[in-house]
């Protein structure tokens, strides 16, 4: 491995740092582009009776105005899942183009085709709507009750989606042990938003009779299917590309508003259009972090072995039906994993309600659910009045640990290894107990939180990765891969792979194909689900053989030393016995293009269907200063300890890591998105209301790895790009429980909640309080 | 073949009619664009002692001068050929990126960037150039000899290029038979250009430390290693896009300013760069016919039996070698392949002349060769009193002539089916010997001209074509070959040969992929040597043949029936035995791309290296009108009649034979660049003054065709591209001879050429002249 393991320069810094880099609206001809703007119900749940657009169109620019009454008769799914043929692993088809039956406030009711965009707003504006208006429900446990509004009243006979189980041993006798201790508590997240720096954008054009659509996505192929789908056309009609994008987090893993603009473009005749989804659509109106509410009780012996347990999960899926239920699901499956328990009843709903939608966010469920289990771990020690970190070290999957769905099991130490890791890092067992009495106004706490996090999707859902390398001329090879660089630094983990496979010297001999066109792309599946770098590296590797072995096959034909003696090492071809260089690769490239004897453009391209997954680890430490009476937590420290594998790159996992953290304290501490009771509407659908963790709230920022390598994977690499995120909000809750004795329960700690949970646990004196 | 052998609507006429088809400039984002305006010498040879920028500089939006000092000191070819490694085989380097020694009338000797077009002109317009003149020559007999000034001395001794020789029998023994006829003749071709509808047109832009160049050029993958070779950086570092292009007619098959273009983006730090070459800049800048000049000596027997031949050939290469002797050697060795002869000695000379460059243009040499070639048939039967048609049926290449260069033979008796056609379609025989005493000033006669091409260039270069497929979800599939669609309907004879291979039932369910891209398009050629069809063909075949196995193994794995007895066909797969359509295409496919047990993305991609050529034969037969004291030629009737194989799309093989008549009539009759011979510069670099034959100046365009299947190629096929340019001139110059008993032997037959030959025969009287 002479390229992989090195913190090399990302191969696309020079032209992002620059500005060069181009972007999707970079790319679009904005001179002749009509723009699309959508107009949105003011309702959260209603039917569209009829549309007024005639002030609409007296507006100067305006060109169209397409409806909810005009869109094709089809209900589509817009989740970035793979698609199955089996129908019962297909997403849930509930929505249109555009929508008849609102279900939000904000749902796409009508689009605007406009000269401009400011003409295209001033006529959204001037469109009269008349709705027929139903009872709307904005919790999820409140829209599981049987008096609630059916919201898919279509679909289903109520607004629970899907409801699964797991069922370990038998509960209910299990409990009826004498001497046990039952500790009972809710736990309940909050719904926040990617707010990655791109926001959604994309456009729209015919060519060559396909239409063609260059949008900020994080799956192009699976767009591609959707699109079809939604349209009504054969696939193959649809080209989907990718420029570089300013981020996604797992928003962009749904077809946004790619349907709709393709859509729209056949209407117009084939007129390039594009939609460029402002702030406060992306807000509202593309996905966000499903806000669950979890319950769990705990039966365990005096010393915190846990003897049985229940969970119930209630996921608010909002208005439609995106990635659904996986979500929750993922949680659930985690519970008795994570922590295993010889008894175990868990029970996970996922509910529509009248608010923006649930989809993919970094972590995809995690976050939430182990904020939820990892508090529970603290808050049971804290009721046994034992050590939480110890009780962590028992009770979390151990080493050996099997697991027969995913077919992959915990083959080291690595939780310890990793509390080990940080918790010397914050210096944790004498802070923790020294933190454990204070009194005064600045008191400090430490605390720790852990994850598990898988990668990829198998078995679940399909995982497979095509790649395509082409040797150049030069000996520099051409990678072409579906799986999408979207910020992370992808290209650069996979050049250095493929450098390794094909044995060229310098990972930047590596022309990486950055943009994917879904005409040309190899099928892979896109970013998601942190599978990108372990799954290429399987289709790297397998492609890079066959190339390798057709470069070594020329070789022979040029040397005439047998093919089992030669390698391709520094980019050239040697003898393996003396490590003589026979000729390089360039040489041996130009002649293969250029014999007149035998020419062979020397390429290789093929799928790797991956049946395997594996188990990332980690945990957080972090150290918080709280002022009791300014309600307000500031970290003071912090570290995160993955076990993600081998490092490919070990500066671009530290920056992986580095996102996750910060999105982590701004989950912990200040993130929320705020629903007027009275309409369902957002309130804070912007960056200045809505207090996105920032730069400013940050202390250094460790990342630290424990470097296990992950058996099932050529490169011994797993899952990191989502765990950063899922680990860091239980820790400082559970610092601020250290610091000042109150379990907050609630996500976020912002100062508002502390208020109302120092009032209770009497740490503050609530002013307004009536005297009784 | 269900879809070869149709008429079928071209894949791009819909964006091409509505003007929604992209060309390079309608792609270039011309808001940030600098653009740069080339400076050129106004002297025909001489070198460049010092430029100065002082005043340029002070034009509003003047950017930068780069000038013939600052260039990379490196030779670089720019001849579109196929790279060979042996040095033997290798163009001549015989110019940089700006010359300081300038060799033509308007050589590249600096280049001013600037924020637009109008400043850019007007710097350019300013700055000042110090020569040392030297003398100059302007024709390549003139230049042969011994005091001539020595245009290339750095490389050479003399202006001759290349001279190469063909000998057959004893030609001085040969001519000592008794009773022989000598007719010895001169025939004389003109300069002549392109006139492509697009001017050359190409940007550049730096991405991911490469240098990318969108270029309206025919050979995408040659221009990759030109521009890497002129830079001195390595190919990988170049990417070279083609978009669609608006003709091209072998002008485009140079590197004409991708490399300026590129290294100027490098020198400005990767800024996007255009240049967008004028009209008048395409006539004397880019590459023009070469004008030839032909000596024939034929030694016949009365009956008109060829005894012995000598020919020799001048071509005035102009300032640089481009393509070079390559052209002139076509026609030096169909001399004697078209009219076998037992005694030849034949000699062809290409000679540096200080004017524009020939290039390669539709034809490549043979419209010069045959018009001569054919004239001197003629010319023959006048001497001999003889039947010019009788005399051509007994000297052309017979049916089983072999050649053993090129390995293959006259299959079929091509000609005589040809001519049969022709002079059918005319009424040929009648009237040549009606028309053949006529007198009056309006006086009618009629000709025919033949010609030979072969397809491809093997074996003198490589040929090879690489094909990818892809199979889309929905059954359709994707192509990608690196043979350029440059307006001829390449894509649309692809996408039925595609469609037939794989057994689609439609070539609109073939997405070809039209753009090339050299990081991503398979390594193939480009459009040049009509090889387009011939070769894709090969590739296509075999690449189809490879898509098809991998979905009949895949049908297989569904059905579990055995997969010989598994065919596709119409877009299904299909029980051989009973045609019982067990699975579709596009359930195939569906399945092949999402199923969890075996998933694969089906590709193939293969390299079919072409060691075989074909001749393509035809004739043209026209009817013409003189107007005597006018000197005015009018065509009534024309016909091209071709054997080039079998059609793979008879409507698009029709425009093609139309587009060369135009071509060939404009060649006749009009065309011809002047030169000033006090300088060397082109006086008539517009389409004003330049007189291009347009629709006006035709009759109805006659198109038919003899099918003779070629055996070497898997569709039947051979070239048509170029023939049909070949052939008209000789038709016309001899139907002009039958009206008038007046043999013209240099081109253009327009009204000054006849003026002075209708004086010289006595047809009318010269008013000036002198009486004796």
């Amino acid at each position: 491995m002479q390229n992989v393991g090195k913190s090399v320069t990302r191969v696309d810094a020079y032209d992002k740092i620059t500005g060069r880099a181009k972007y999707t609206d970079d790319l679009c001809d904005n001179r002749s582009a009509l723009v699309l703007r959508i107009v949105r119900s003011t309702i959260a749940h209603g039917y569209v009776k009829s549309i007024d657009a005639s002030e609409a169109e007296k507006v100067p620019g305006f060109v169209k105005i397409f409806t909810c009454f005009d869109v094709p008769e089809i209900d589509f799914a817009t989740a970035g899942h793979p698609y199955s043929p089996d129908p019962s692993h297909q997403d849930t088809a509930d929505r249109r183009i555009l929508n008849r039956h609102v279900r939000y406030y904000g749902d796409d009711i009508a689009v605007i085709v406009a000269e401009n965009e400011i003409a295209a707003a001033q006529a959204a504006r001037k469109v009269k709507v008349e709705y027929e208006e139903l009872p709307f429900v904005l919790d999820a446990q409140e829209a599981m009750k049987p008096d609630a509004p059916v919201i898919h009243c279509e679909l289903f006979q109520s607004n629970v989606l899907k409801h699964t189980d797991v069922r370990i041993g038998n509960y209910a006798e299990a409990i009826k042990e004498p001497g046990l201790i039952c500790v009972d508590k809710w736990y309940d997240t909050q719904t926040v938003q990617h707010c990655h720096i791109e926001n959604f954008i994309c456009y729209a054009y015919e060519e060559a009779g396909k239409v063609v659509v260059v949008s900020s996505t994080q799956i192009p192929h699976i767009v591609r299917r959707i699109t079809g789908q939604a349209l009504g056309e054969p696939w193959g009609n649809i080209r989907i590309i990718k420029p570089y994008i300013g981020g996604g987090f797992g928003n962009k893993q749904d077809a946004l508003y790619e349907p709709l603009t393709a859509w729209v473009c056949r209407k117009m005749g084939g007129r390039l259009v594009k939609i460029d989804v402002s702030r406060e659509e992306t807000f509202v109106n593309n996905r966000v972090r499903h806000a669950i509410r979890y319950h769990i009780i705990s039966w365990v012996k005096p010393d915190g072995t846990f003897v049985a347990r229940k969970l119930e999960c209630f996921s608010d899926q909002g208005g439609y039906a995106s990635h659904g239920h996986s979500i929750v699901a993922k949680g659930l499956g985690a519970f008795a994993k994570m922590f295993p328990c010889p008894n175990v009843e868990a029970d996970a709903y996922t509910v529509y309600t009248n608010k923006p939608v649930g989809g993919a966010m970094r972590g995809y469920g995690m976050p939430q659910a182990s904020f939820a289990f990892d508090c529970a771990t603290e808050d049971i020690a804290t009721a046994l009045g034992i050590d939480s970190l110890e009780l962590r070290r028992r009770t979390l999957m151990p080493k050996g640990f099997k697991d027969g769905f995913f077919k992959t099991e915990q083959y080291y130490d690595s939780y310890n290894q990793c509390l080990d890791r940080a918790t010397a890092y914050i210096d944790y067992e004498k802070k923790h107990k020294e933190y454990a009495h204070q009194t005064g106004d600045i008191r400090k706490g430490v605390g720790v939180g852990t994850f598990w996090y898988n990668t990829g999707v198998w078995p679940i859902s399909l995982e497979c990765s095509s790649c395509r390398m082409v040797l150049n001329q030069d000996g520099t090879i051409q990678v072409q891969v579906g799986e999408t660089e979207i910020g992370q630094g992808a290209d650069t983990a996979y050049s250095q792979m493929a450098a390794d496979v094909v044995g060229l010297k310098d990972y930047r001999d590596v022309h990486i194909v950055s943009n994917q066109d879904t005409d040309i792309t190899p099928f892979g599946l896109g970013a998601y689900a942190s599978r990108q770098t372990y799954m290429v590296g399987f289709s790297v590797t397998q492609t890079g053989k066959l190339l390798k072995k057709k470069i070594l096959d020329y070789a022979h034909e040029m040397t005439r030393m047998p093919v089992d003696i030669l390698d391709v090492v520094d980019s050239n071809i040697v003898r393996k016995g003396d490590g003589r260089v026979l000729v390089s690769l360039a040489q041996l490239a130009t002649t293969a293009f250029y014999d007149t004897v035998h020419c062979d453009h020397l390429t290789a391209e093929s799928t790797y269907q991956i049946k395997s997954n594996a188990y990332s680890f980690g945990c957080c430490a972090a150290e918080v200063e709280v002022d009791i009476p300014l309600c307000r937590v500031q970290v003071k420290k912090i570290i995160n300890v993955h076990d993600c594998g081998n490092l490919i790159n070990p500066a671009l996992a530290e920056a992986q890591v580095h996102g996750g953290q910060s999105m982590g304290i701004g989950y912990a501490l200040s993130e929320r998105l705020i629903f007027d009771p009275k309409t369902g509407r957002v309130l804070n659908n912007n960056l200045l209301d809505y207090k996105l963790s920032t730069a400013m709230d940050h202390p250094h920022l460790e990342a630290q790895f424990v470097e296990n390598p992950e058996p099932t994977n050529p490169f011994g690499t797993k899952s990191l790009g989502e765990p950063p995120a899922c680990t860091v909000a239980q820790a400082i809750r559970n610092a601020v429980l250290n610091a000042t004795g109150v379990a907050v329960n609630d996500l976020p700690l912002h100062p508002q909640n502390l208020y109302k949970r120092f009032c209770e646990e009497g740490l503050i004196k609530d002013p307004w309080q009536k005297e009784e």
